[in-house]
């Protein structure tokens, strides 16, 4: 009689893991390091059991497993025995790293150009090396989570899949939830763009919508202007899409229109990307004029225009300018909007609203990309969006971010020093801060300030080529506005430290500090 | 003294609108319709909340809204006038046709290739002309959502929202939310693939896992080896990319390796996609030595494997053979799962188990794209999928769809005429029929079977030219077992046609049955 191995197999019973599933799971590792060897019978069920201490039908059900799992072989009435494999799985007991090791691509190799552009993209945004666990994050950029309303959510879900139940949780339709394109094309309108629900398309945030956007009109090694200084991540994207970028620089009043006009003239990009509202990273918002004369260009060299309204909710000191879109009677402009911005990032809702010759390539390329997007999510934002509640929240949004950027505001007026400017944001979450001569070393900057116990951005991260330019960005999402006062104090602090750009000779243990310079530009 | 323009304005009072957006929207109307001209004035807002019957204040929030909108130009204690604008908003009040005529651009010469091709694959996958309103739909392949816990969801959800709160509604990590993570690695180990949470990436689905995939290893013209017939929209995504199929036929056990081992020599494919599980559409499960095999001709081109486990947890006849990731020794292979086929496409949850220098690449490209996944379906999933729920309904969906795949080959092997063959799939949701001969023309096939009243796939929408080859397949997912067999019923009497294939020259009325006709190969 072949000899069956005695093996002890402890129950966990507080473990969140079934019974059979340890019992399978003590077992397979046996065999993967080898205790237990091709041929070696398994202890029948009625002698395992009484061992465990379980029920002998727990003991079936993890023989069955395992010679589900390719570990025993099992026939009716014999024993069970171990499984012989030509080729045994990885065992479970190695760590990744070893994996790593044995791994026999090389798989940086085997990356694609666009592939290795986004590793190199994918280092921290954020200098906080250094920084006390207090510090503030004036660096971050999302629709603050402490604000958002998740009893309303709660409510919204659950009403979704009372209702819609099984379509909420299905694949959905090619362009998104449609009462959802509705609760979005009324948004637009409120915002002067007059579009219909099937000239809007859902994607998963307004990242993916400008994913979609350059797969359709662009193809590797392709121009496409922006603002000198952009969004970061459109830098990363161009980069993933092996795209150049045709910097127009940012002047006070928007995009350098005349350098824009001979760019569109000699270098013909595909898409010209712009921010008219509370442009990130600086803040800056266009006029109604230059929106005309950015339009009337545009359409002259037929380039669409890639609008990105993601802050077009932000508006909370009134008095703003409607998007380049609904000026756009010819279908040039490419809509993004999003409500990352505004409330539920992580729902990763973004749109287009553009002409439906365009909308239709666009759902054609996200199908063949993903399919659908997150149908439950695109059903609860709608219910969400189309209420009262989201007009109640909207007002609240608004008062805390007008009295941030009021706060920031005055607080960089007591706290800079002089020569330090700042831009005057309308709206929005963001402001650019100009520091003068050798305060150039971004990097180095914000390093103090993090020491200092204050997170911000430098401006490099802004540019394509990361050159330093002085500058820095400011964002009030994530500190309310005691924080955003004691943030401008330190970042006062951290700008006079003796060796840096402001110290005037003041002792170290007591930096300079005026009463009210003259506020920045 | 200037005229002030009298209007009527009609409140209605069950509208979800509120009242100000009511009259707001009214106003802006009449300014685009050019009843009132730039520079008129507006009644005073006393006077239009008397007309209107509404309270001063909401008139007075209107006209904010109108100013901030760019409609009015207001000034403190003065009328509120229509606003000059060079550039008037296209009118709301124009039909998205006739913006569509005024497009300046021509969208469809603007796209790339690849938009174009993905436009082209958006026509309708169900052939479903003619089809009577209870057409049982064989077509369709999903987790039928009828089987969806949907009351374990919502205490997910709750659950989630409840103890994450903020989390679960913020930007997520870039490789998705860690806890799925965990959960997904733990999974895939009960598969026999020794992954730790770091191998994973947590991708919109198993679709975007592909594109991702694609996007790290793959550019324009490049080919990749797939399986011919494979997924339909696997040829959709490469069509996307811009990547030439290497088709290499698929025998009844598996990717014929002798094509396969002379294209990796002299046709060198990027990747090598395959499906060994219950391939889609066919069914098909390769066994333990092909697998062994498929692996090592890889190994010796190193050529990564993306191997599609779409239905890994359909198993449900048991005698499972691992996946070829769990032999995966030297990290060739690329799996990719999804929950979209178990329970709930319309979360959007799939992943990629890979090498962590893949992974890291894998997120980079994700995060470039759409910066990170749906945080609250990622959490809510993690949470359904970790417990004892999860378990209870896979057990659940295993005994209905064993016993609808079991109805199925009985219904076959009872309806079909001779000459009819298909394959006897181990587990999952597909079939594939084979019609001999003159059968081929599959577009006349299935639109005879819709008007039958039974929805099916032709065959040659999983070829890459999509060739007739007189093949369908089937789906289990959205039929109960009496709906597949009158469905099988049905599909008989449509091959039974008079001028069908298999019309025998039995009357029109009394198409020919026969009791027992052997079964299918």
């Amino acid at each position: 009689m072949e000899v069956v191995p005695l093996f002890l197999i402890a129950i966990d019973r507080q473990s969140p893991l079934p019974v059979y599933r340890q019992i399978c799971d003590r077992i397979a590792a046996l065999v993967d390091d080898r205790t237990l060897r091709p041929g070696d019978r398994l202890p029948p069920t009625r002698l395992l059991a009484r061992t465990a201490g379980v029920h002998r039908s727990t003991v079936v059900r993890a023989y069955e497993e395992l010679a589900a799992l390719g570990y025993l072989d099992s026939r009716c009435g014999a024993y069970s025995t171990v499984r012989r494999r030509a080729r045994p799985p990885a065992t479970r007991a190695a760590a990744a790293a070893d994996r790593d090791r044995a791994s026999l691509l090389d798989w940086a190799a085997l990356a694609t150009p666009g592939g290795r552009a986004a590793l190199a993209d994918l280092s921290p945004a954020t200098v906080d090396e250094g920084a006390p666990p207090d510090a503030i994050d004036l660096s971050r950029l999302t629709a603050d989570p402490g604000l958002a309303p998740h009893d309303e959510l709660r409510r919204c879900l659950k009403s979704v899949l009372a209702r819609a139940g099984g379509a909420a949780l299905d694949y959905g339709d090619v362009a998104g939830w449609p009462p959802l394109r509705e609760v979005i094309a009324a948004r637009m309108r409120v915002h002067g763009i007059a579009v219909s629900a099937d000239e809007v398309l859902v994607t998963a945030g307004a990242q993916q919508a400008m994913d979609l956007a350059l797969r359709l009109l662009t193809g590797p090694g392709d121009r496409v202007a922006v603002e000198a200084p952009t969004y970061g991540m459109a830098h990363a994207l161009l980069r993933l899409h092996r795209l150049a970028p045709l910097e127009i620089p940012l002047r006070d009043d928007g995009l350098d229109l005349d350098a824009l006009a001979a760019a569109l003239r000699r270098r013909r990009p595909k898409l010209v990307y712009t921010m008219p509202n509370f442009h990130n990273p600086t803040g800056i918002t266009t006029g109604q004029a230059h929106r005309e004369r950015l339009l009337a260009l545009c359409e002259k060299h037929r380039v669409p225009i890639l609008e990105d309204g993601f802050e077009e909710e932000m508006k909370y000191f009134g008095q703003a300018v409607l998007p380049i879109k609904s000026m756009d009677a010819r279908g040039v402009v490419l809509y993004v909007g999003t409500f990352s911005k505004v409330v539920f990032p992580g729902l990763r809702i973004g749109w287009i609203a553009a002409p439906r010759a365009a909308i239709a390539r666009l759902a054609a390329i996200q199908r063949a990309s993903c399919l659908t997007g997150n149908t439950l999510a695109q059903a609860a934002a709608a219910r969400f969006c189309a209420g009262a509640p989201f007009e109640v929240y909207l007002r609240r949004a608004h008062r805390t971010y007008r009295r941030r950027m009021e706060t920031l505001l005055r607080a960089l007026a007591a706290e800079m020093p002089p020569d330090v400017t700042w831009t005057r944001p309308p709206g929005g979450f963001t402001l650019w801060l100009r520091l003068p001569g050798a305060a150039a070393d971004e990097a180095r900057l914000c390093a103090r300030a993090a020491r200092e116990g204050v997170l911000i951005s430098p401006g490099r991260r802004f540019f394509a080529r990361r050159p330093d330019t002085g500058h820095a960005r400011l964002s009030i999402t994530c500190a309310d506005e005691t924080q955003i006062h004691e943030a401008c104090r330190r970042l006062g602090r951290a700008l006079r430290q003796p060796g840096g750009e402001f110290d005037r000779g003041g002792s170290p243990g007591h930096p300079h500090r005026r009463a009210l310079p003259e506020s920045g530009s």
